[in-house]
């Protein structure tokens, strides 16, 4: 089946999380199981990836949001991967400086779309101007409010620009987020990930169950859609990410460039060339 | 076999590329022989760079140099994609912009070089600025002679600041290349990266054989030494490169930062959670 189908949060209606179920999967059993599939998605992704930088007439945005220990770590390193280092860009948003906070929140975030031909990814976004900053009342509701808009009319510029937008909201239970912090907390080698705001924001759970639904209602567009990937089993969200991330290239159907120079005339230079390496073959070999 | 032992060009000797055989290869037969042993390196990178990312206290820059078709985009795409873009940067040079141009020759890739925690890969680097601005006289001989001084401090500093410094020198025969561009005249998919230049700069073969032999005499130093990777066989220029790679960084020993939170204060914080979460679930299961 095509993930799009199951994740996708349709365009113009009013979205509910708890109508999703966080641990939901397909006939998969487990990683094991998923594995083989999952890595085929990733080759894929990659084969779509030089097709991309090759035609540079097109480029792909991943957006990735989520509450802390949704994934969204896991997801470039696990699933990104697929994707080379080459003509990709991996921009992570945390809490904004003195300066990014002196602007518009999009001015931070612009200057990592991605150039024609390649992809960007963004580790937190533009949307957590709606989310912590609505959570934790950073500005009035009257702003964060409008902000949708803005986010909309940034993406469609974007988007007429060339650039396709996947966004991949990492959907977690709060048990599951639980389950996280406790293996952090029995892996020494993990505690270093360990904040004390991740029991903080816990505390915020609902509030920002609320600005995701909001977010997703307003903000899940034709050109920029919202998709909701069932977190709970890691393996599911890697097969579904990738899943999605590789059809949508393949949809894009790249083109390679036309060539620019005259085949004919570049075949004449070869053939010279060619004749040239025997004459000093020759050579040597009288030489020898 | 351990391949910086193969491909090292030594520190302070007077180093000649026609002493090596581009055509080198060890045990291994052939592509499907090695890729097994490719991947296993290739894996081995994509793990030390989680530990070089979470470590954040160290970076790697790997330099990549050849002459056109020598495999520079081949090993971005196939071998780099062992270190996934979280937290990696490849930094194309091409002909320098006007405004690169109107700075010294170290401006435009300064910006580029890795933050602690992270790798970046220069596909092309500074070096053309002892290599194409000497075989095609773009500044007089004085001016391309000191900057060997200039590199060699320049990358003293980076490894004073943290920076691992890996520089690979992709050497492939003439033949070889005519192989290569006879390989994009036939495919109808590859044409677009057929250049007139091609056949152009291959005039001047023996001249950037001259400047590489120069560069790597001069510039290969003990904090940034210059491989030389045997590279008509794609096979064994992956199988080298990506073992450099993750031999380089397995000496690093990265090691896990400390928490920076109390873990004790912490468990406790966790455990709250564990009985309210148990409270709020008997409290459901009465309910219902």
């Amino acid at each position: 089946m095509d993930y799009r189908t199951l994740c996708l949060a349709p365009a113009g209606t009013a979205f509910r999380l708890d109508k999703r179920d966080p641990a939901a999967h397909n006939s998969f059993s487990g990683r094991a199981d998923a594995q083989p599939e999952i890595d085929a998605q990733l080759k894929r992704m990659g084969t779509f990836q030089e097709k991309l930088y090759a035609e540079k007439k097109r480029s792909l945005l991943i957006v990735l949001q989520g509450i802390d220990a949704a994934g969204k770590d896991g997801v470039c390193w696990h699933v990104l991967k697929g994707i080379g280092p080459q003509g990709c860009h991996v921009a992570a948003f945390k809490v904004p400086s003195e300066e990014e906070k002196a602007h518009d929140f999009l001015w931070r975030v612009h200057p990592h779309t991605p150039a024609l031909g390649t992809v960007a990814v963004f580790n937190r976004s533009h949307y957590e101007d709606v989310l912590v900053a609505r959570v934790h009342k950073l500005v009035p509701e009257a702003v964060w409010r409008q902000r949708y808009d803005v986010i909309n009319d940034f993406e469609r510029g974007l988007q007429l620009a060339g650039t396709t937008i996947l966004k991949f909201f990492l959907y977690i239970s709060k048990e599951e987020q639980l389950k996280r912090f406790a293996a952090r907390l029995d892996d020494p080698d993990r505690q270093w990930k360990i904040s004390a705001s991740d029991y903080t924001e816990r505390a915020y759970w609902d509030d920002y169950m609320a600005a995701y639904d909001d977010m997703i209602s307003h903000c899940s567009t034709p050109h920029a859609p919202w998709y909701v990937i069932p977190s709970n089993h890691k393996w599911f969200r890697d097969l579904a990410i990738s899943q999605i991330i590789a059809n949508t290239m393949d949809d894009m159907d790249m083109q390679p460039p036309q060539a620019t120079v005259d085949v004919v005339e570049i075949r004449k230079l070869y053939e010279a060339e060619v004749a040239k390496a025997a004459a000093d073959g020759e050579k040597a070999g009288k030489a020898g």
